[in-house]
């Protein structure tokens, strides 16, 4: 099991706390894996010299997997994808105003060559799925990880089974 | 008339060496108007440090107006209004694949509140009309310069007005 | 700090009087600043004659930068911007019927060559910072406004920074 | 038949002389009907006093209905709309860079309440069928046109019929 | 004024009883110039044969203008334009699912050469401005009406700029 | 096997010979099945009382599926399914200017409740499929068919593993 | 009258229990028609297999029709159309975040060459005329089948129809 | 340096051999890090059987990651991912027909909350992205992996710098 005490090998950034209510789905994903993801806000935009700083560090630090959210011109996971080489995965986010999520979709997942940003749906079901991803990272060399990854995909199965069995009832 | 030995007071940035071609349209009006940009290729994924540099020193060493052009997610001028105080001016590219622009656009247009990047068109007309806003920004504390644009709008309107005359007869 | 009995240097023009709910945060940063802009309700379509005469008595009334706020077949800021060469910045507003927004932001930012608008997020984001735009052009040549808006923009980052703290702990 | 000398009862304008091209299938359309229409370069954003003295005076004049056709913000229709209460017609054009004339349609249909414009397809089909539709207004008070409208629809029928026939030998 | 006991020369006709709350701006701008339109249920995917038939003897029972609103793929004023050579001019409609009335739009305006269908903006605005158009195209054979026409536009402009007198106060 | 001299079950409508081109790939597939389809230019717009008269006798001349092709405000295959209740199959095609054939996407799938029209890919791949879709649906009461059409998969599924496994070489 | 006892020649799969309350306008069609469907939760994603076997034994079980309804990436139709040569009907859903079922419809519709998926519009009225169309194939070899369709055809007409006359009064 | 002997850890999967072309940019990155990936044609439509069981095996023959390419209704990553816990990276393509890639980049990114698939950009840009991500997943547990990929990094940056310094000069 990780020791939460020590760095976490996971980082959930988020460009506002506003952010915090869709991305709870990401973040709870982790702690059902018993892994207390770094959780922080940092903006490409409001404190680029703390994301900057955040991405170039967080290698070091132990980070291995990188979760950036963010809405509208979704520059967030870009920006820190630029400064490390560690795995970014990004989350677009809908804001209020505007196409529903199309603008950081298209910010976060058409990024030039050489330098990825590993895209998830836009809101809620990319929240949890970059979770997912990112576990499904960690556990390539994590043999327990790996474990509890296929015992999620078994029982995400069953429910949906039992889903169609209920119906048939 | 400008002295361009000493730094220019607006630069045009851009995220590849291939988008000098589109560019040319934004640089050639400055020219018409005896401004020599400060040209660079900067990029908010590859060169994020040299970017974010050239924002910061940018007040510093003069310049008053930067222009930043990209493809894609386009990030750069969002990446360089986040370091520096001075107008931001955005043209959105198309990329040879995607969405004709479309994805540039939104990245470059839809920044959060209280970043703003001044948005163009996409593609060549964004380009030229770029350096015409950054024009009518420097105007704003420069008669002489204030009186050639008036002279440029005069004579684009004559133009146009010759066009229809012509095709009168 | 700058008086307002007399003119202001910032316009805020919009196309109808419903259009002030959203403008509040565009007025309200402007205020911050201790700037009281001059807000008009012009339409391009319903008040073409006086929303031209506006635009080509603006310079000389001594009004240095108009910010546009329209939405649909947004042709404001456009209409405004062919009859000055004042810097004029666009504000692409979502009507409650259609496309979200993306007809406002495309009929305000895709302006042909010679005549710039330079186009801010669509609603409320880019209403707020079409007013920090304009601060920043006026700031070239009002050093106190300058380090008002270095101020503000340290204010927002403290914040962010704060936000962040506040979640470690 | 129209005597062509005197003032024609419609007006094709376009926004820059290369639209011609596309607007040709426009002005033929007239000719076929032996209607010879006023043909004028003219720009909501390079002339807009001349389009809008060209609008105030269009009714007095003897015309009768008004194509403005344009590309990218495409303003034209809306801005001679609001200066006149004949109907305008108004053609989206495609520009060779950006949303493929999505811009343009949506920057001419989107009018606001009370100053309409009547939107045709994107490009040569919405060209040829602004002179049609112009027709079809003409022909409400003219017996001869309707005659020949009429023809003119069953021609374009039989045409069509001829093809499936030709193609079941 | 024109008597309505006869035929009206202005038909609205919609696809669904549902439509009447959105087009109820359409009528009651007919209704503003003492014009009672003939209102009409037809649908060209539910009731074609009456669709085709009101068309087809549109002309003969004295109807001149005809305005056709619909939502989804929404077929029925270029259905019309099909059996008829009066003008009719179509309102786009957002369905409750899908994408904002972009398909009712698109369905309406992209008519192909030889059939126009004057296209107005998507939902409430376009739907009196498809009054409002038809009136202007009615306005060029009736003095009368033509007065009316610009009183309204006179007082349209007259309220927008007594909402910008009272902003000033 | 199927005598072609008899009625076809199976009609190919498009809305112009210009269409005869990408629907080669939809005549050829039924070809390659042995069935000759009836091939019909029919227009919604230029010929609609030709294609309705075609769509109410189609099921009584044994006609079993119709496959109708067109492009823009693709109305064709509404307004056959509107007055059959044989399966209507559409496929959209891209016109030379507009959106890429989303006009015709949404005007072809977006039916109201009621009369359905089974909306096949853009272009050549829909107008194989609609070939591939009707030949599935003549399958359920032909056996042949049905034989042939696992084989025509079974083939289509070796073509594919070839082409792996020569990659593998 | 169809025995439901035995299994049902229509299969209706929905890749969650959530979009039930949608498909239920599905369900209530085809019961209208004495029909009782085969209804199934199955998902492309977290239940494969069992959609796989669903689909690769669907014919020899006696299905004739099977309707996959699924948001956002909506690969369940595919899927099921990739195991079977049934024809296979799908229902594109609007998920509540991201672009109002535009993801889901594109999913569905833009299937490859060689393996089709008759595709209905988003939503509710999608969800209704899957069973229409669906009953549509069945009716070819079924001729009570053929007479409750053409009788519930006219019956919609017939409601159009009153609805309209009930305007007139 | 990794012997391509062995199973490679990487796996390049695209639709049809027609998307080598595009896929190349994704080889020959792998390439230049002396990876050789295994590149298999898997279909999710054309060859489920093969997809699945290529996905289902993926791991335990030791691909550690999997690139899946795919156009139109791309499902190919979705359906492999559906199949393995192994990280799935999808790059969406641009058919020749329809619009611009945006069908395969939302069927590739929407995918439902459970079974990720981290998205690429579309086309090339992507192609290339892909196996530079991959490679980051990679490097987590390959200390030569990580070496040579903050040199590429590197390598990549200074060349942009060389350009900007070209430039200058």
């Amino acid at each position: 099991m990780m020791n939460t005490a020590r760095q976490s090998p996971v980082a959930v950034v988020m460009g506002s706390d506003s952010d915090l209510e869709v991305m709870k789905s990401c973040i709870d994903q982790f702690r059902a894996f018993e892994i207390e993801p770094e959780v922080r806000i940092l903006s490409a935009h409001r404190t680029p010299a703390a994301a900057g700083e955040f991405a170039r560090t967080a290698a070091e630090r132990g980070v291995k997997v990188i979760i950036a959210a963010a809405g509208m011109a979704a520059h967030l996971a870009g920006a820190l994808a630029a400064q490390t080489t560690r795995p970014v995965i990004g989350v677009p986010l809908a804001a209020k105003e505007g196409p529903m999520g199309l603008d950081a979709l298209l910010s976060t997942v058409q990024m030039p060559p050489g330098v990825p940003v590993a895209t998830m749906a836009i809101g809620r079901a990319g929240a949890k799925n970059a979770a997912v991803f990112a576990l499904q990272i960690l556990a390539l060399s994590d043999a327990d990880l790996a474990a509890k990854l296929a015992a999620f995909r078994e029982a995400q199965t069953q429910t949906a089974l039992q889903k169609d069995a209920a119906l048939k009832r």
